[in-house]
């Protein structure tokens, strides 16, 4: 299985290059649109975003994952080995939030270039055929060269930073539930939050937080959209109260 | 072949893992996305537009359908035979429309659970298990227990509300075409719509009722946007004229 | 392989009906979204557009193209053959600026009708189904009947206007950048845009034009949005300066 995590926008022109050139080179092989809305430019919320979904892929699954401000420029492209699944991307950090939180990880760089390669799409020209060629078990020769580490880490701490807000308006934020207490009460601009399990558990129209399906704490307000509410936006802080 | 319709957003993190998790589960079998935008949190409006939706659907489809407001409390998870497809999805009425207008239906509620079920994405982690071992034709046992009914039904009834307007601004009606006669007129806000049978037949800027590909009342405007023009929302009323 | 190039709106309720159609027609054929976002109504910048897009589209694959305001009415539904590849949609010049450059085209039109024909949805009930026995290499005896040409041909001129805006509100434009020398500079609006290689290449808020990863002579702002900045939406003109 491919999956893909990328800010191409999932209703523009890119995705569909891309998952032409993978249906090309890996005939048979699923194609998953795990995400398209990752925060654009964004490697570090994108980061902690992908670590969360990571959960979510089954093994033996090669990840391409595109948050590249900086193609064309000099980040290095990467292959990351973790537990069963490969990831394919920039050495940006987008992929350094997963690697930090993981017993073993391996890294090689991606040297193999193909004959046109466009300096603006890289997740087309360079990394769909990497990532073909990692689902489809070949090996070509000279591609990869493992040098063991990522240059940009953004290591393994839980930002208190909203990653992300679904199309109800529920806010994702950097923090690990598992890492939270429910007695735990989060302060977000004039709002103190404290938790519910589920949603039909708190009032109508009171923001609360949650443990939500991908393991991170989320803000929400039942029958209400919690990011209009509150004011929050990608990047938005909250902070633990008292 | 699986159909999804749900209101988990086409361009959001939801769908992704549901389609990994049947990808892992039923490999080989296609998946289509029908619709990801079904009225939120409406299983009414939802199960009209599902009734008429399911006419796309070949034959021998399993069909998962989740528009659950009521996810993690106590409404029932369910699958329902109807004709040669398969419908998976929460016992909220989202089905019932179907099964009213089905000379026969059969009902099983799901009884199995994960391991590790989520409060909030049940269709990640029951319905998309369950949709997976009906499309491969296994059937655990234990999974499923006949019930043979609905505890929520909605009737057969035809509704003169709007259930959804699509990215033209043309708004569909609960209503099926073919219930009603081409002389029929509609009151909407101040306009009183006449029947047409194709756009270029209606004069430009006025809007007018036709026969939609799904067999639906639906409203439109000849190059315009009769959703706007018309003060038109998911729910809206309309009304025959005299 | 299948792609679909349509106005059809990429979260709306009529691609998973095509999509559906299409499987159950052509199984285990992989289907590419190539894009649902086409200029609506647009069979010029469409045309234009789908052109630049097709160099992305591997040999032997059938391309569904439906940007098609006459629906119901007197235009032709064609096949195209190019290259290796074949076009299935509308005879109202949306094929033809893909005809008017290439070497050699043949073009047959669709005569066969399905049992069941909508007014409103051809991609589904007549394109989908001539789309599926192309791509599975079954001639239907009297489906179809060589004409040799397009009713409507827009020419392989280059068009100075803008076709496309991405989700980053980078303008692509219907020029051919091998057609223009990197010291050619374009007025747009208030601003004067010279050449950049990439993004990281321009200053930070400067309006500048580069060759992107399509062909096209492409409008941008780096860390911009350059629709909003210069005022572009679908159709605007830009022309050389001096």
């Amino acid at each position: 299985m491919i999956s893909l995590f990328t800010d191409f926008g999932s209703s523009d022109i890119y995705v569909g290059q891309v998952k032409a050139a993978l249906s090309h080179s890996a005939p048979g092989v699923p194609l998953i649109d795990l995400l398209h809305e990752a925060p654009s430019y964004d490697a570090c919320l994108s980061a902690h975003l992908l670590s969360a979904l990571s959960a979510s892929i089954p093994e033996s699954s090669v990840i391409l994952a595109v948050v590249d401000a900086g193609v064309g420029g000099a980040r290095r492209p990467v292959v990351m080995e973790v537990g069963n699944c490969w990831y394919v991307g920039p050495d940006n950090g987008l992929l350094s939030v997963i690697a930090a939180r993981a017993k073993h990880f391996r890294v090689w760089e991606i040297i193999w270039r193909p004959q046109n390669l466009s300096h603006s799409f890289h997740g087309r020209d360079l990394f769909a055929p990497i990532t073909a060629m990692l689902a489809t078990n070949q090996w070509w020769p000279n591609a990869l060269v493992e040098t063991g580490h990522l240059e940009v880490m953004f290591g393994d701490i839980d930002i208190p930073q909203v990653i992300y807000i679904d199309h109800y308006g529920n806010a994702l934020t950097g923090l690990r539930a598992a890492n939270v207490p429910h007695s735990a009460k989060f302060i977000s601009g004039n709002y103190q939050l404290g938790y519910a399990r589920v949603f039909s558990e708190a009032p109508a129209g009171v923001p609360f937080w949650y443990e939500n399906s991908v393991g991170l704490v989320e803000i929400a307000v039942n029958c209400g959209n919690a990011a209009t509410q509150l004011g929050l936006s990608l990047g938005s802080q909250i902070q633990l109260s008292g």
